[in-house]
């Protein structure tokens, strides 16, 4: 426990809360919500959906919140049929399928709610064409392909998961004109390559398949029908995009697929050898094809459909417009043990250990709201629409707390903004691990250990992408990319967040196989990671809603920066994108960093009243949007952290900057280090106010 | 063609006769030899191979050279019976094998005559245990099951192919008190990972096993019971050692495996997961053990065996005692069309061309001595017996050039002592590549490649083993490390050798399907670069023979060595090997570069007669050997280069002093150190003497 910790005047009384608080979330308890949360196919706008939104509500409103469950009106898909046949070059057949997912033992996998694995926001389609593979589908993909002289037009892309976000997959495909876009999962990413198969161990099963959403979600998430608008359940037709206009619908079919049944298709392709890298861990050498047809038939069910957030807040005694937000998704393509209930259960014991402080008496200074999102899966639809509802609200938002994936393992990792890193760290060196010592110490410890494993379901993990820059010596900190329920709050509308979880070996993300049996047999047996999780997840919220001045540290923020800028500038000139001056922005930076020095200070020695002060430090964060936001998606404002666009789920810094460096466009490229520069002098001014 | 050559005082007129020479070698003619040398499986001592020496002595006589087939008597095995059962926990059998080799379509594999796989060296034995799985088998392999808890006392270790020669797998399986050995290829390293297996492509097919000889080779190579002297017919008893008292001979039992009967052991296995690194391309997850017990009953026949080199000789004009000797072996674990026939066929043709010189009247000034060796597979034995034979002879022979692997595909590379790598790049600058310009040309450009595939079967090629210290910006050259015929002249006897072949996709390796069909499929279907290989290892034995000056560079050796003593002097660091002083060594080796500069301004400009100058310049070679040789392994004599104690083929540099640094054993590396420099003193006061 330390002594003291910034933003608090007497951070001594701040302990004694922390201690009634931490002794509250039970292990055993957290168990039997997961369980309960977990008993049934829950995927957004089903019955059973609303069911665990009752639960939920219902364990709020016993905690002592003022608790609703608030619905919105979303255009969802979900499978009818699902049909994919593959023949090779002499017309017999080599497959017929989706075979269902199924182990020698497992006691969920038979429920009739259990859907056709799908692709969310895939469109109906009847195709029958060649098949080409193409690796991981990633633009340098596409290009090798194209160097050998293939030409994927008019054909069906057999792609393996790995390395970006899905829904990139399907964009470069139809960019490049495929018919069609078959994902499956290969052994050598999420498999036995990897370790030991469910249930025999953590890996994926042959029949097991990665269900998931393509929308394209760096152009803009949550319902595809309305960007930037709250798709509440009275939003009138009229102010909704018709389907075949929307941006982030893809034209061309995707599917899931198991290795089971991808592995007879790339069998039977024949062409050249594929590229080193390409080769996968099925027994056979991979070919790019031509050699096997494939014929796929998609009906999707496409209508608007309900879903509900359910919202709890408590009121702030001070500051009850300075909202401090906590949220998690609750809905699951099928039983979602790890991805998201693992995080639903640790959130419900962050919230009794809240009731039990309420019920002590004790009232936060600044507003809290426990937020359980709906239909995250099919591209962040609860928080988003939530997000647009309360837009104006949230300018005065001090902090979005995130949990996803809170418990896949025993390995502790965050995300967050540079602002909130050295805070998520200090809250972790007041929680106990079940490995002995501090959260903070394990993962210091597993940050050092070179054989740990980040993340079981190779790339695809939802939180913690990318390296965070300016950690030398400490923990690493991941920047913020996109993939879960942050990205309204932080790259929309500019609320400081954060995102913590717990991975593991983990091989069997977004399939049947994400049960409590997985999860109990290797996820954590004992569920003492989720009481780790709630401690942590719930002291995040305890301590952002009653410091004295708001904690962020706007020093690390100003060098992370300036580390992208000068990164920026060496991508610039490696790939003879010419004409660019970066002296404008690292002037400004240099000045962003100086002011956030004297604030630091500021921020050491409290006064009094320090309210106008938090307001100016709450402002800065808005000021890194920009009005117009990013080129060809301006639902995308934060001009430091956006998802990438040929990436997907991984953070792209100074985004409008780099991705026009990317694109060799140098006009494009110095009006974005303008906006970019702008932002930072908005920031800066800000600061130097807050430091009178 | 260069217009001028160092060694030469008037390179004109040599070039005339290079042009006459490189007329000659002819591709049909070379494919034709090809395919008689590789018509019948002929190892080493068998009635096939004596047919193949009869055939090489023929061509050798047509060609005008003094021909005669020298016979050694060494101690050899051959397989009575192989036999290797598995068995599960619960007793059942999971194999019983080994199967034999075959595919769909081969025409050579079904001859009688094939032996079943086995290890030259390996005692017979009978042992029953469990398996342990040991990944490469390299020193830190054992050394992590060891940290794992692990015991492989009494155990069969299985480990895979690559990373090391497979003697030293059974030599520290040995000295771990492992009680037998088997070793498989993986197809991750020469199977359908890398590509299309045989006969779809040049790749390892399941039942392919890789054969080879387990001696002790980096203790010494040759018949086991004479290290240092030849084995003639006539060499008594009393004069050989008792196999029980060779040191280089393995004292458990090993058997090579493929994959197909590889697979259920492995797959059957239990205990922990492998740790990084060690899973291979089979379909599962593969684990350490236990779990699965094998049964393997191995049957030799020991006994002395009558081996076959084949020596033909054109007696030099000037300098009859000045030796220029090229050779390749001839022996096949089965019908050996790459290794080492492709090699025999270049050979072949590049005497072709000598005998239509001394046709034309032209003689050498230098002896010339062709090589057929013999008997290399079990341990390079036909080439180190006459060696050892010649001993004396070879201290005034100027050159050894070897090639083994001759062709496996279209990249040309070469090994050398860095005396001669200057002497090579100048070579292949002369002759025409069927890829366009020459042979140096397209050496570069693969070079350049970054995906260029060096070779085909992992790490356990002949040649060309390590990478070159010193030769930025042109082509590398490697360092000469074991696992073919230079092994006793460069190492044991201080001549001068290089090393070339031709590499590509190569995964049938030591097994039935080297041969002429593999080869015509995959390697060089117009034995284009068979004339390739008889041109430039024609030039090499032309240049040597007739230089005014023998062209050695003794500048970039000085220069290697001063890296190898920087690097060595770095890893006694990064070891905590105190208390070296590298100094004298260093000063040692900065007079040996100041000579060798005077050295070359004299071979730049030759005088007259230079008979005294030239055989102080080849004693320079020799002053690099120590009397009593490496520590523990005497008969390796040469203090810049020998195998690997720990690696096998590799080179390992200045390998007294390293050794001792990576036992970390600092009073065996101060005096190594001494004897280092003292060679360097011997050899600097040598150039200087020529500088006179």
């Amino acid at each position: 426990m330390p002594s003291s910790l910034p933003g608090y005047r007497n951070f001594a009384r701040q302990a004694k809360i922390d201690q009634s608080f931490l002794a509250i979330p039970d292990a055993k308890l957290a168990g039997e919500e997961l369980k309960t949360l977990t008993a049934e196919p829950h995927i957004a706008a089903s019955p059973e959906d609303y069911k665990t939104a009752e639960y939920v509500a219902g364990k709020f409103k016993a905690a002592g919140l003022e608790t609703s469950i608030v619905p919105y009106k979303a255009w969802l898909n979900m499978p009818i049929s699902v049909s994919v046949e593959a023949f090779g070059s002499n017309g017999a057949e080599l497959m017929k399928g989706p075979v269902p997912e199924h182990v020698d033992d497992d006691p969920y996998q038979s429920d009739s709610r259990v859907t056709p694995a799908f692709n969310g926001s895939s469109p109906s389609g009847d195709v029958t064409a060649e098949v080409v593979y193409a690796n991981y589908g990633r633009p340098e993909d596409f290009k090798k392909l194209t160097d050998m002289g293939i030409d994927v037009r008019g054909k069906i892309v057999l792609v393996r998961y790995g390395a970006n976000f899905r829904g990139v997959k399907v964009y470069i495909a139809q960019q490049y004109g495929a018919a069609g876009v078959l994902i499956y999962s290969d052994p050598a990413d999420d498999g036995y390559f990897r370790g030991d198969m469910y249930p025999h161990g953590p890996y994926r099963p042959a029949t097991s398949v990665q269900r998931g959403a393509v929308q394209y979600l760096f152009k803009y998430p949550g319902d595809a029908l309305t960007p930037g608008v709250a798709s509440r359940p009275d939003l009138p037709a009229s102010e909704r995009l018709s389907p075949q206009n929307a941006p982030n619908l893809p034209k061309i079919p995707s599917e899931p697929l198991s290795y089971h049944d991808a592995a007879p298709i790339l069998e039977h392709l024949t062409g050249p050898d594929v590229p080193h890298g390409w080769q996968g861990a099925l027994p056979f050498t991979y070919h790019v094809g031509p050699g096997v047809k494939v014929h796929m038939v998609l009906k999707m069910d496409y209508k608007y459909r309900t879903i509900w957030d359910v919202i709890g807040r408590v009121k702030g005694t001070e500051f009850p417009d300075e909202w401090v937000i906590a949220g998690n998704h609750r809905d699951a393509w099928v039983y979602g043990a790890v991805d998201p209930n693992s995080g639903t259960a640790a959130m419900l014991e962050a919230v009794h250990g809240l009731g039990a402080l309420l019920q002590q008496g004790w009232k936060p200074k600044r507003s809290i709201l426990f937020c359980s999102w709906d239909a995250e899966e099919e591209g962040l639809i609860g928080s988003t629409e939530w997000a647009e509802d309360h837009a104006k609200e949230l300018e005065h938002a001090v902090a979005y707390f995130n949990t996803d994936v809170g418990v896949a393992g025993p390995n502790f990792e965050a995300a967050a903004v540079p602002s909130l890193k050295e805070f998520i760290r200090n809250v972790t060196k007041e929680v106990p691990s079940p490995k002995g010592g501090t959260v903070y110490d394990a993962w210091k410890k597993s940050d050092e250990n070179e054989e740990h494993h980040r993340s079981g379901n190779g790339s695809s993990t939802h939180s913690n992408n990318g390296a965070a820059a300016g950690a030398a010596g400490d923990v690493e900190v991941g920047d913020l990319g996109s993939g879960s329920d942050y990205t309204p709050f932080i790259q929309h509308l500019g609320v400081p967040s954060t995102d913590v979880g717990s991975s593991g070996p983990y091989g069997v993300y977004h399939s049947v196989f994400d049960d409590f049996a997985w999860f109990t047999l290797n996820a954590d047996p004992t569920f003492v990671y989720e009481q780790e999780m709630a401690r942590v997840f719930g002291l995040e919220v305890l301590h952002m809603a009653d410091a004295d001045v708001l904690p962020y540290d706007y020093v690390t923020y100003g060098k992370e920066i300036a580390d992208y800028l000068d990164a920026a500038q060496k991508s610039a000139a490696n790939n003879n994108v010419a004409g660019l001056d970066f002296s404008a922005a690292g002037a400004a930076v240099q000045q962003f960093i100086a002011a956030a020095g004297l604030v630091r200070q500021k921020q050491d020695h409290p006064g009094a009243d320090m309210a106008a002060f938090n307001a100016k430090l709450r402002q800065v964060e808005g000021d890194f949007l920009s009005e117009q936001g990013l080129p060809n998606r301006p639902w995308y404002k934060h001009t430091i952290y956006a998802p990438g666009e040929y990436t997907g789920y991984a953070a792209v810094v100074i985004p409008g900057v780099n991705e026009a460096i990317d694109a060799k466009d140098s006009a494009r490229a110095a009006a974005q280090l303008a906006v970019l520069t702008q932002a930072i002098q908005r920031a800066t001014a800000t600061l130097q106010a807050a430091a009178q």
